[in-house]
């Protein structure tokens, strides 16, 4: 199925805009998993069972898995979503971005060695960088827009012509890169106006929205600001405050709670926008 | 020994401006090789044999290892350059960025898991994506100014209060990231007249030039407008057209001729600007 309609269904299945970030950095998972041989693998799949009805999509944090050298138990991680949760979104956070014949590799190695549903990339090389993703018609290629970090302003804020570079990127990616209905934007939930701009600059294009949580963002205002006109169109990621919910062996559980008052949360905040869930 | 230390050392060493990119394409090595357990690592160590005295550098790109699933082939490519070419500098091309805890997790698995002396990275979220790179003090940081693809244009050379982004890159590297000593920067060759800018706004930082051979770029031109006060500052790398110079068995020897001939263009390029080499 493709990207755009494996999100819709899912929003509308589960009725959540929730996504759980597997940031399952080793030195944070319980310690009763860290002697494991797969230790990454068997978190995540707890935090998989005890999650799978509740979230639209899992996004996988590639430094994670590749600075630990388990890209093994990232291919299995995916595998298992797959099969367990086989309605929800892959994402495969690993915010590529580099010239032709290098990016038709990062897109092989997202979408066929990872099999993710979508991937996220950077925009500053240029669209010709994100050809080799777009191409791939039924995956999502999630572009970074505006981000949820404090030194974001830095580059994503400068104005020129009027228009801010997240701004003139936002364009670019509703009126040049999606002609196949594929592109998604990241913006942080830490910036509420700059996301109600992104909104209005691409119409009801999927946007995947960090932030909220450990990072601070306001669920209130990001939705209200963030959600497309049939009141979804976000994919709001939730790291370290659902995965690490517990640092004990009620982890499972603690995530599935963190999980379920989250959505509960988003969708309060939609029905304060007149939106029926 | 740090990474400038290193440069100024084995440019001095090996009279070379030449970076070897180890953009080592599974499809693209000489057939017979292809067949073997540890095809990438087989064919870097004929390349490293044959170039180890005509260059500054190896720089191996990410994602022709990670797309092919052979993360283990990277490693132990590099820990032959170190043992075979100790004195050349080793550059990890993967082009990161992400936010703090993330790229923690970057910087660990490029200069610890990969041993690499320098890493490429992405400027796009800010200078608190850069922070964790910089502060290995020993290492390398590489920050995405202009690059040599077609579509470099689409963003960096958008102009904000008169400079172009790619020259606000610059002055940031210049002026704020490079405290410690260690940052350098990629400018494609294929851009002369940018790259005269960028050497004008950073002074003697070392640049990383992709983009002559294969991608047309003017070595007469580059260094004309990239060297440094000393007439070396650059580190000019060539993939394809040393690598793939033979595709039969003789490809350690053709690479040997090739790199020597960019290694002697260059040199006569800087003679060419006064600067005996």
């Amino acid at each position: 199925m493709r990207f755009l309609d494996k999100l819709q269904n899912v929003w509308s299945k589960n009725k959540s805009l929730v996504c759980v970030g597997l940031d399952s950095d080793r030195n944070k998972i319980p310690a009763h998993l860290r002697s494991l041989k797969t230790p990454l693998f068997d978190f995540n799949k707890v935090i998989v069972d005890h999650t799978a009805d509740l979230v639209c999509a899992y996004k996988l944090q590639f430094a994670f898995y590749g600075g630990a050298g388990a890209e093994a138990e990232l291919e299995s991680s995916i595998r298992y979503i797959r099969e367990r949760a086989p309605e929800s979104v892959v994402i495969l956070d690993a915010k590529r971005g580099d010239i032709g014949n290098t990016a038709e590799l990062y897109a092989q190695e997202a979408f066929e060695r990872y099999g993710a549903d979508a991937v996220t990339v950077n925009p500053y090389m240029g669209g010709d960088t994100l050809e080799p993703f777009l191409k791939w018609e039924e995956k999502g290629t999630i572009v970074l827009c505006r981000t949820s970090n404090p030194g974001a302003q830095d580059f994503q804020d400068l104005e020129s012509s009027g228009k801010k570079l997240f701004e003139i990127v936002a364009d670019h990616a509703a009126r040049r890169w999606n002609s196949r209905g594929n592109v998604a934007l990241v913006v942080g939930a830490t910036y509420p106006s700059e996301l109600r701009l992104v909104r209005e600059i691409v119409g009801d294009m999927p946007l995947l929205v960090p932030g909220v949580g450990a990072q601070g963002g306001d669920v209130e205002s990001a939705v209200k600001f963030g959600i497309d006109s049939a009141g979804a169109g976000m994919i709001i990621n939730s790291s370290r405050g659902i995965i690490f919910a517990s640092s004990g062996e009620d982890f499972g559980v603690a995530a599935h709670g963190a999980a379920a008052k989250l959505r509960e949360e988003i969708n309060l905040a939609r029905q304060n926008q007149g939106i029926s869930v």
